[in-house]
């Protein structure tokens, strides 16, 4: 598709406000059966991002945040432990059959450029990267070697790439880690990218080049209309170390940054925890709400107890929907592999379908417009016990009808579950003879 | 282990009135870090009921309610589609080992009384029943000339070998069914327990016989202190019938029949929900909370969505690990296999483990004595990077060694998830670095 912004060097959040609906917002106020007025008026305050390079031709556009269909992000990507480039396509492939609306490149090793051009060509989804990876796998330099320009260099070729958003870790800033000097916590810093910001403050004794060099950086952006992902790098990575001292230090740092960016024309995604347990979620969506300034709010899980490895995609889809449910906008997926080794193709699959029931259960929740359309077309079905027509609908398809198929039932229309005894057979029986009755 | 009670015929409820600490409690007051006294209190009030039946003499007790660990339960049994008693056992073995602390045999047809028996001489398990199952397929009569002295008969049988708990579906009187004629709703009743019922009374033009025979019932129970559980045969099967005017007439019948077992020296829990949107889950704990004068609440789900067949383990828990930070005390667990076929050994596996992460998030948020304990353990392990420790505190030690080990890292101490940009090591070294400095 074409790209309204094209000539005029407008980002989506200047158009808003010079009044202008973009091509893009009238595809995401179809999407979200809202009118065109309503995305204008959210992109212009910040509460919708609608992150489109003008370089990423075949994307289908879609908004995250406030009173928009909660997305969900899928991770992928080579790396120095494993570079398969036929696995990574069949994960891409899984993303998008199953409804991601986003993508993360995390390739950080050998050949990113190709994977990443190829990527951007044939993905709807929205692309997300995150610069600091690549350029540390990429520039082949001991990380204190690299330079504030270097880091530039890379996050302008992934805008030119076509790149819709980038997370930028600019909120660590000395500030920011005074707080987690001071306070200290028990698992430190678990964001791959805050760690090496870390480190290489550490080694360079400079401040974080991203916040130093904001401006520029924010210029860059703009020029392609990138969308600005303000990454976490103090997210608690173990439920002890939430809502901390580090963590909100950082996110204050965050929402201020929020409004330089906006300032500069440019749209913003900010990013939050981790691991967390249930009853301080809904405080910190609060939280990032009133100090981003309703910026959307992008969430890793959170996970809500640290103990199931193998299974934090059950234990992130919990802390998910209670994210979304109380106003996160875009949960980024988390598979069974997470804390152990990089997701295959299945494990891709678990994660998706995962986050997309977090996603719905929350759009259901916060009364997303028809978001639960589909759940009453099922309730129908299963009153019918209409078996096809449960499938059709389902959030994935092919796994309930092989479960269904390899226990043929006993008793047509029923399944072994409950075989005979069937609870809705029994009533529609019930009901159809007092009508009867009722009919003499 | 012997019985306190045995020869005095006082059931926990009556002997914590009569000031008794019974050696049932002291063993829940051990697990549970808290003072005897504290639990003879609340089992006194019927805040916290522990199944015991005199004649489960394997019985490791358990506590179920207001400041305990919340509990799970594992569904199984013989159904005319599948009678498999080893891969039943299989399944008793999954249950016991990853510490489900009930099960219920839900056993409906053939010789159902030597596996019970079994089932209770080998489970530390507390084991409950729905007597009203095994009476249509025991009793091998049609629906509507079974009596009510032949339900109570079922009820004693079951009593006599040992059940811990029953539920009995005695609130869908004709005061609840008039909201039910009169509102209606989509999928109208999906207890099996309940749809029976339904239909035994629609056939017979009785009343329900567990309502109109309530008193007998109770006197059967107290004599083995079997604790009732409360069924909800109204409770929603799709969201859309959550929180509704036959739900509610239920629960309010519910509330009464807890005080009248109690009056009967009778332990009671009662039975909720269901599938509902998780914006409506808190508000229903609280109101079973308080129409139920404080008893625990045992929840099925709820499921937060109907349309993720094959994955309703998770969308359970999304709604268990809600209802329990809530305040419900005790979840049935659900499996990949709900609404599809009876589950087999693997689906048990997920189901049982889906439900521990949501019981376990629950008392992390609801501050359950010594929760966090385990999620601190892996925390240290994580910052240590030391794997065997990992595994060894999660829920499930053996899937997440499995992955692991699937994929060898590259770099020593990590996993391929992050290999040589691991956080944790990174942060470690940086951190180690700058020890070195601040040394010279």
């Amino acid at each position: 598709m074409g790209n309204a912004n094209e000539g005029s060097i407008m980002t989506q959040l200047e158009a808003a406000r010079a009044g202008n609906i973009t091509e893009q917002m009238r595809i995401v106020a179809r999407k979200e059966h809202r009118s065109p007025e309503f995305i204008r008026e959210k992109v212009a305050q910040g509460r919708i991002a609608i992150p489109a390079n003008v370089n990423h031709r075949t994307l289908d556009p879609e908004g995250v945040g406030e009173g928009l269909r909660t997305k969900i992000n899928v991770n992928l990507g080579v790396s120095g432990d494993r570079a398969d480039f036929p696995e990574e396509w069949e994960k891409v492939r899984i993303a998008l059959e199953n409804g991601a609306e986003s993508i993360m490149d995390l390739s950080n090793c050998g050949k990113t450029h190709p994977f990443r051009s190829a990527l951007i060509e044939k993905s709807t989804a929205m692309i997300g990267t995150v610069p600091l990876y690549d350029a540390i796998g990429h520039l082949d330099k001991p990380l204190e070697r690299i330079t504030a320009d270097d880091f530039l260099s890379v996050i302008e070729a992934h805008a030119v790439d076509g790149v819709d958003f980038m997370t930028i870790h600019a909120g660590l800033n000395r500030r920011a880690l005074e707080s987690f000097r001071e306070t200290g916590r028990s698992l430190n810093i678990v964001s791959r990218g805050g760690s090496l910001v870390f480190a290489w403050m550490q080694a360079t004794g400079n401040e974080n080049p991203f916040f130093e060099h904001y401006d520029r950086l924010l210029e860059i952006l703009r020029r392609y209309d990138v969308t600005i992902s303000l990454g976490d790098a103090l997210r608690p990575g173990c439920i002890d170390d939430a809502t901390d001292a580090s963590q909100i230090s950082e996110l204050i740092e965050l929402g201020k940054l929020t409004k330089r960016a906006w300032d500069g024309g440019v749209q913003v995604i900010v990013e939050g925890p981790g691991h967390m347990a249930i009853d301080e979620i809904e405080a910190n969506v609060k939280l990032q709400k009133k100090l981003c300034h309703g910026a959307p709010f992008y969430v890793l899980g959170p996970l809500v107890t640290d103990i199931a490895p193998g299974y934090d995609h059950i234990t992130s889809a919990i802390g998910g929907a209670v994210a979304a449910a109380s106003g996160a906008d875009f949960l980024c997926y988390v598979t069974p592999a997470e804390h152990l080794r990089l997701p295959d193709a299945n494990d891709v699959l678990e994660g998706v379908i995962a986050s997309k029931i977090a996603a719905h259960a929350a759009d259901i929740a916060k009364r997303t417009p028809f978001a639960r359309e589909a759940d009453a077309k099922m309730a129908s079905a299963r009153r019918a016990l209409d078996w096809d027509a449960m499938f059709e609908v389902a959030l994935d398809p092919v796994k309930p009808r092989r479960y269904f198929e390899s226990a043929p039932p006993k008793v047509e229309g029923t399944c072994t579950m409950c075989g005979e005894m069937c609870a809705v057979r029994t009533v529609n029986q019930a009901l159809a003879n007092m009508e009867e009755c009722s009919d003499l």
